[in-house]
């Protein structure tokens, strides 16, 4: 048989019960489990993510060997996406900025509502979206879902042993038709808001149930594990479920999907080995020098609020304000989640696209599009570019002492000043002063001038090499070019006007 | 002889020397030094606070004594404003909210410049203006004054025995037209930008120089003393000369102006006795309660940023920001401080208004005036109403028990999250849940949207009596009327645009 390198292949059997599959090539050797995917049918399914031949046998409920020829990926299928330094890469290495957007209860939502999501969904700029297995019960949520994905035991739990094909079968349906219309699907596995039991399983019914969704979903490239939404606001878990829970998916995934964890209050220990990206719901964007310097490793802003007209200030930024959060996020080497909470008051189904899908009508998403054509031109990946008083953060004392000595001497006071400051007003302080600057290397610097109405900025090039510099009118999508040969410093004239950003590309 | 209440009266006698004043009324004496004037005549000078006969006699110099007729207060003439509790009053007792611009060099610029800033501030609605006594040195800000305060030494240092009347009489002057239009005017005895050596005097000479002050200014009611703008970024003063200044004018102002200090990054000790009012420079103004919390006294927030478009980011606010930040402050009760940093690249004088004053062309300004209309119809002082989890915030063990005993179990688990922060952590995620929303006891409501786009707001009003709510439009500066009836909890809506108010007034 034959397959394509980053494309999901599967082997089914007629029957039941459990099987072990070991895909081989290179003497190395893959081993994955299977699952019952009906009543009648066990499947195994694998991600060839080399090209050339494979061998496999399966044990267990089925005995069966063969080959596969794995021909070269074919265009667009990039393998799945993984965490390198403070950037994501395709696993072919290409580099991978995600645009996310978030619509939590779409699987829970009737077929023509989903169809009209999707529809939505492919004229976006969007790349990733963020959504939930389980049902979600919060306000404008309050619609009960067709298909659970289990059926119940005798005392109303769960009984995660059996699973609802139907709702299985419909879930991959709809993360398919993502997948082909290229999104990344940031597969939110608990969450808080339930009013059905799934938020407080017991561990052992957790983990059931990942072990299922991991046999049948692992193989699919594009999927990644968000343990949950605000992890931290469900009493029934403690941290050390979570922690067998992140445990648990990185050791029963054969794909190693990135692994990330959302939170309300308390941040996740993202410092910790199994967690692969730094996902975060936070507006304090200024924030993301310090996360990125203290984990040193992707920076994805899950939520940052929403563009729409609820009465919760997290569900009512204006589109001007999406869009910079978009800005602050990128040019500091982050990557950004849209949302649209926009309700209509005369809709008795409250349909707010955030929760089930739906239309958009924000004004933030064309801005988006704007930002990812101007990012899709800078080589690589962006770093924050730290300056100012903010050099102050994150020193050893000696680092610090050889920083004061390179300071005049008239200048020095402030930084004394700063330096004498109880530690948590100093950290407050710092934050006002954060630049969105960043830079890829000496490619390119990247400065979002955010609500500031500057006449003119100073920017620093690099004095080697000669740059083009346009300034970018982020709202108005607009970038004339200023300069085809700038290098040094160099003073870039700017309209007064909120929401600019200056890019400088080397020229080669 | 015949004076008014409230205002300044003067006795001059022909001559040099010292001396000093008693003035009587019921039994009280008031003593009060005399200054030179001129190098002929010497002067002693009196605010009479209250109406009827006092009696003075002089000592020094001169030998004198007399009676003056103090005839009732003018219609405007209220008195040296005072703090009382967190806000401001007048000496009547007349609510006092100021609406700040800032000039820091006005009186260092041709008489041509000053007349046109005096004509420019005359159409504004602006009632209070910060400048300084010495020349600033800073950006924009080289040209060399015509006079100075003091007379030089042969060394070169400044002779603070010998003031430089041309100086003082043109300062006076240029006062006395700004108390005329009703401004009160913040005077900056000190700051650090500085070329000429007034920011490095010795502590006697600061004394000396601050005491020529107070003996020829303080009788004006509408004056303030700022020890100094930026106080905490002058190398040469220790916090104890500070202190020793603080203590100079507290004892030696007959008439107790207000005392502020304000800062550049270490936010003055305000809780000290002798310190009237909380004088601050940040945009952080959500920190409002906490400040105000903390030490029980007006807020002034002196120093917010300007209007304009400077590269400097303290200078390139949008005037949609800054109206924002007198809106944020004042529905939190403090009081906000305009300055406009427009830039003209073709000027070879860098005429900013925020340094040299000139003409205004922001668009801030209407909206401040706009704000002042509708504050004038606020009967009181407004504080602000802590809401949400900011509740938590400055509880002692036994409040916060009582406190999470009384919020539903499954609400619990988020103020459960955000106390077992790290409290630097915790303040600033609490830092981002404040609202901004004030009340004037049960008289009035006011909430400010800031940038959120609310479709609605569920407003919380006292369930007796009856309230008049209206939706304001702080940018386009609208105002109709929602309801003339409303109570309890409301429901009001709003049209999904940032810079939004709601304003609910008690009917009577």
């Amino acid at each position: 048989m034959s397959a394509y390198q980053n494309e999901m292949m599967e082997l089914a059997y007629p029957g039941t019960g459990d099987l072990t599959a070991h895909f081989m090539k290179d003497g190395r050797s893959i081993p994955v489990r299977g699952f019952q995917a009906s009543e009648d049918t066990v499947k195994v399914r694998f991600l060839p993510m080399e090209a050339g031949r494979y061998t496999y046998t399966v044990r267990g409920a089925v005995s069966d060997s063969g080959t596969i020829d794995v021909l070269p990926a074919r265009a667009g299928h990039h393998g799945p996406v993984r965490a390198v330094g403070t950037h994501l890469e395709y696993a072919d290495g290409t580099l991978c900025r995600t645009y996310g957007t978030t619509v939590y209860a779409m699987m829970h939502q009737p077929d023509s509502r989903i169809d009209e999501t999707l529809e939505t969904l492919q004229r976006t700029p969007f790349n990733k979206i963020r959504l939930c297995v389980f049902p979600k019960h919060f306000i404008y949520n309050e619609n009960e879902p067709a298909y659970f994905a289990f059926e119940r035991r005798e005392d109303g739990t769960w009984d995660t042993s059996r699973p609802c094909y139907a709702f299985w079968d419909r879930f991959e349906e709809r993360l398919c038709q993502l997948f082909a219309m290229g999104y990344q699907v940031d597969l939110i596995l608990f969450h808080p808001y339930d009013r059905w039991g799934f938020s407080s399983m017991s561990h052992e019914d957790d983990l059931r149930y990942l072990d299922y969704l991991l046999r049948r979903f692992a193989a699919y490239p594009a999927l990644w594990w968000s343990m949950a939404n605000e992890y931290d606001v469900m009493p029934a878990k403690t941290m050390e479920d979570w922690y067998g829970i992140e445990a648990f998916l990185a050791t029963n995934d054969p794909f190693h999907h990135l692994i990330g964890n959302h939170h309300c209050i308390s941040i996740w220990p993202h410092e910790r080995p199994y967690t692969t990206h730094v996902s975060l719901q936070t507006g304090a964007l200024n924030r993301i020098p310090e996360w990125m310097g203290k984990y040193r490793k992707p920076i994805l802003i899950d939520e940052c609020g929403y563009e729409g007209n609820l009465e919760q200030p997290w569900g009512s930024l204006s589109a001007e304000e999406l869009t910079a959060r978009f800005w602050r996020t990128m040019s500091l080497g982050g990557c950004c989640t849209h949302g649209e909470t926009f309700l209509d008051p005369e809709d008795p189904d409250e349909v707010v696209f955030w929760a089930k899908g739906g239309t958009l009508r924000g004004e933030s998403i064309a801005r988006v599009a704007f930002l990812r054509e101007i990012m899709e031109e800078i080589p690589g990946p962006v770093e924050p570019v730290i300056t100012g008083f903010c050099l102050l953060r994150g020193k050893t004392p000696e680092e610090l002492e050889t920083m004061l000595a390179g300071i005049p001497a008239e200048q020095r006071v402030y930084h004394e000043r700063i330096l004498a400051m109880e530690p948590a007003e100093r950290e407050r302080f710092l934050d006002g002063q954060v630049q969105y600057l960043g830079c890829c290397g000496a490619e390119a610097i990247l400065f979002y001038c955010d609500l500031q109405t500057y006449g003119r900025f100073t920017l620093e090039l690099p004095a080697e090499g000669s740059y083009t510099v346009e300034v970018i009118d982020t709202w108005n999508m607009t970038r004339p070019i200023w300069s085809y040969d700038a290098s040094g410093s160099v003073v870039v004239p700017l309209p007064g006007r909120p929401y600019m950003a200056i890019l400088a590309r080397k020229n080669h």
